[in-house]
C-alpha cells in the first residue's frame, strides 16, 4: 500500500507504483517519523518562517463579512463591465490564473486579462488593443504598491480608463488589494475612495490564492469561491492524518524529498490536460521559491502532453537521467467529445471511432508513464477526482501543504525568498532609481 | 574578442562575457579545430543522419515555381476565409507558431489556430467553439497522415467544415502538406482533389519550418516568406565562416558544448519579450530532440522574464548550480510605449516617466544577467538586430546550424529521434490498434 494513497473522501489520490525502481517501501516508510516531525513543526508554528502560516486554515483567512464584501463588489463590477484587468506579478496573479483557466468551460470568453507581469512595450500595446471597445475594470494587487512591473501597468491601464470614462465612473471600476494600512497603494485607496481588500500580513504571495488576492478576481469571473474555500478547508483537516496511505500530500512530500536525495535534480509536473498549464506555472513558483535556496532544492519544470512528447519527448526518453515526473490528472467529469466516423479509413483511426477522447487521452497518459519509467525516468501520478471549484481548492491545499512539509524536511525556511531582491536592486541601480547608487 | 561575436552583416551577435567565470578564452579557442571538424562533417554530408540535410541551403528547399504556388494558394484561401486551422504536431506546428507569434503586431487578431497537438476533449471543444461563426480553412500537415493526434483533429475539424459548407467549397478550403507520393494523406489528396504541398524527404520535422510545412500557413497569415527565406539563406553563407568572432552560431555551439561538459546539465533559453515564448518552444524541440540521446544531452528549459523572475527567480538565484541561461533579445525596432505621468507619485515610479518601456526592459535584462552571474549562474546573450521576417529567418538558421554542429561535436546523430516511438508503441498496444498486440 505504500505506493498508493488517498484522502478518505477520495478527492485526491496518488499512484506512485512507478517510483519502485528508485525507492523501496522501506525507504519511504522509514521517513514517516521525519515527515511527522516536519508536520508538527508546521502545525505548531515552531519552525522558520512562522510569521507566514496564515494559509494553514483556509476558513479563517477571510471573515464571512469580508467574503460578502468580495462577492458584492464582484457583482457590482460585473454589472458595469465586461472585462477585468488583473494587475499583479508572481503570487499576485499565478493562483488566480491557474484557477481561472482550470475551471473555464469550453468556449467561455476570456474575461480576465493579466497585466503587470512583463515590461515589454509590445505586450502592453497588445493588451491595450484587446480592450478596444470593451468596458473594463481594474483590480490592482500589490502589497506595497511600488513594485515596478505592476506599477507601470497600473499607470498605463488606469490612464486608459480615466481617458475613457469620467472620474466618478473610473473610481468605481478600480479595486485595490493591498496592505491593510501601509504602503503607496493603501494611501491611494484613502485619497481616491476606491474599494479595497486586504493582503494578509501572515500569508506570502505564493500562498495567497485563497485570500482576497485570488478570491476577488475569481468571484468576478464567476468562480464559486465558497466551494474553492470549502475544498481547501476539508483538505486542511485531511492533511493532519499521519499515515502515508491516507494522506497523499505527505506521501508526495516524502517521495519527492527522497528522489531529490537520491540524486535527481529536476521535478517536472506534467499533464495531458492543456488547461492545467497555468496550474503548473503556479506550482513552479510554489516549489521553486519555497525550496530553491542555500544552493539546494529541486528544479521545477513542466510539460504539456501529448504536445511536448513531440518536442522534448526524445530527451525525456533517452537523455540523461536527471528528471522525475509528476503526472497531474483529472479522474472524471470531463466533457464528452468522441472520435467521429468520417466514412473513410485511410488514416488508420477507425479503431477509435466512437471512443471518448477522455479515454483515449487517459490511455496515452498510461502509455507515457510506462514508457518513461521503462526508460529509467521514474514518475508518480496525482489524480484529482474531478475539476470543479471544490476539488481545485483541495488540490491547491494539497500542494501548499506538501511543499511546506518538504521544506521543513530539507531543513530550510520554506516561506522566505531572499534571492528575489537581487535583480531588483541591480535594476534600480541601473535605472537610476532615487536612493540606489551605482556601485 | 573570444566572448563577443557578430555576423559581418550585424544581423545576429553574441555577448558571452558572463560565462568567463566558467570558461576561459583558452578553453573556447582550443575547441576551434573540433568545431571546424564538426562543420566539415555537416557541410560534406559525411556524418550520421546525412539523409536529413536538406535544410542546409534554404534557397534550394522550395523551387520558385513551388513558392509561387504556395503564395497563390494562400491568397485564394485568404479571400474565402477569415481563419486557418493548422493541424500538425511537433515540427509540423512549432516553427509556424514561433514565427507567427514573433512577427505579430500588437492588436493583430489571431487568424491561425493550432489543432492536433493534444488529445483532450476539452481542448477540442474549446477550439471548435472559437470557430463559431467564422469561415475557416484547414491546413493538415503530416508526412504519413496516420499520426494519432493530428489524425483525430483532422477528423473533427474536417467533419465540422463539411457540415457547414457544401462539398465543393470544403474541398477548396482543405490544403494538405504531406509526403510527395506515399501515405494516407497523399491518397486522400488524390481522391479528394485537395491542393497539396510536399514535406521534403530530406528535412526532419524540427528543421522543417522553411519548407512548405511552415511557408504555407505563414503566407496565409501575411508573413513575408521571401524575406524569411532570404534571412536564412544569407545566414547559411555566414555560417561557413570559421572564426568564432565572425560566426556567433559556431561560438554558441562551442560555449554550450563546453558548459555541458563542465557539468551543467540544463540550458534555459530566456527572454524579456513574451511574444518570443513560442520561439523558445520551437528551440526546445530543436535541441531536446537533436541532442537528447544515449543518456546524454542538455536539458532544454525556458523562462519568460520579468514574469518568471517572480516565480522561479529565487531558485535560479540561490538554488543548486545546475543551469546556464541563454538570453534571447531584440536590439531595436520595437514599438514605442512610454511610462505615463499620472500626476501622482506615490508609486515611486516618477523617475521612469517618459522613458520607453523598451529601454526599461533592456535595463531589467542587463540587471538580471549580472545578478544571475553573480549568483553563480553563467549566461550568454544572443541578440538579433530587429524582429522582422528577414531577421527571424536568420535567427532560425542560426539555431539550426548551431544545434547540428553541437550534435556532431558530441558524437551523436543530431537528426534522428528513436525515443519518440516508445510511448506511441505502448499507446497503440493499450488502445488496441490493429497490429499492436498486448505484450
Amino acid at each position: 500500500m505504500t505506493f498508493q494513497s488517498s484522502f478518505d473522501d477520495k478527492s485526491i489520490r496518488i499512484d506512485a507504483d512507478l517510483v519502485k525502481s528508485h525507492l523501496s517501501k522501506k525507504q519511504i516508510d522509514s521517513l514517516l517519523p521525519e515527515v511527522e516531525k516536519a508536520a508538527v513543526t508546521l502545525h505548531s508554528g515552531s519552525g522558520a518562517g512562522s510569521d507566514f502560516l496564515g494559509w494553514r486554515n483556509p476558513a479563517d483567512i477571510v471573515t464571512d463579512n469580508e467574503l460578502g464584501r468580495i462577492k458584492d463588489a464582484a457583482l457590482h463590477l460585473q454589472q458595469d463591465t465586461s472585462d477585468l484587468v488583473v494587475i499583479g506579478i508572481g503570487g499576485s496573479y499565478l493562483g488566480t490564473r491557474c484557477c481561472y483557466e482550470a475551471l473555464r468551460n469550453p468556449g467561455d470568453p476570456y474575461v480576465l486579462h493579466f497585466a503587470g507581469i512583463n515590461i515589454s512595450g509590445h505586450y502592453h500595446l497588445d493588451m491595450l488593443s484587446k480592450l478596444d471597445g470593451r468596458d473594463f475594470g481594474i483590480n490592482v494587487i500589490s502589497k506595497s504598491g511600488t513594485t515596478t512591473e505592476p506599477g507601470i501597468a497600473f499607470r498605463i491601464f488606469r490612464g486608459e480608463l480615466e481617458n475613457r470614462v469620467d472620474k466618478s465612473t473610473s473610481s468605481k471600476r478600480i479595486i485595490a488589494t493591498t496592505d491593510k494600512e501601509k504602503g503607496a497603494l493603501r494611501q491611494l485607496v484613502a485619497s481616491e475612495g476606491w474599494t479595497s481588500f486586504v493582503v494578509p500580513d501572515d500569508v506570502g504571495g505564493r500562498y495567497s490564492v485563497l485570500t482576497p488576492v485570488g478570491l476577488f478576481p475569481l468571484a468576478y469571473a464567476g468562480v464559486d469561491i465558497d466551494a474553492l474555500l470549502a475544498g481547501a478547508t476539508e483538505t486542511a483537516v485531511a492533511c493532519r492524518e499521519k499515515s502515508f496511505e491516507r494522506n497523499p500530500s505527505r506521501l508526495y512530500a516524502a517521495v519527492r524529498f527522497l528522489l531529490y536525495k537520491s540524486g535527481i535534480p529536476v521535478e517536472s509536473l506534467v499533464t495531458f490536460e492543456p488547461r492545467l498549464e497555468q496550474f503548473i506555472e503556479w506550482w513552479k513558483q510554489l516549489t521553486g521559491e519555497s525550496e530553491g535556496k542555500d544552493r539546494s532544492g529541486l528544479m521545477p519544470s513542466s510539460a504539456i502532453f501529448s504536445r511536448d512528447l513531440h518536442s522534448i519527448g526524445q530527451w525525456i526518453q533517452d537523455g540523461p537521467r536527471v528528471l522525475f515526473e509528476t503526472f497531474l490528472s483529472i479522474e472524471s467529469g470531463e466533457p464528452k467529445c468522441t472520435v467521429p466516423d468520417i466514412g473513410e479509413s485511410a488514416d488508420g483511426l477507425d479503431y477509435l471511432v466512437g471512443r471518448d477522447l477522455f479515454d483515449v487521452n487517459k490511455t496515452a497518459e498510461e502509455a507515457t508513464r510506462i514508457a518513461h519509467a521503462e526508460g529509467g525516468c521514474p514518475n508518480l501520478g496525482i489524480i484529482v477526482r474531478k475539476m470543479d471549484a471544490y476539488h481545485l481548492g483541495a488540490l491547491i491545499y494539497f500542494f501548499e501543504y506538501a511543499i511546506a512539509v518538504t521544506g521543513y524536511l530539507a531543513g530550510i525556511n520554506p516561506f522566505d525568498q531572499p534571492g528575489v531582491e537581487v535583480y531588483k536592486r541591480k535594476m534600480f541601480e541601473l535605472l537610476g532609481k532615487p536612493g540606489f547608487a551605482k556601485s
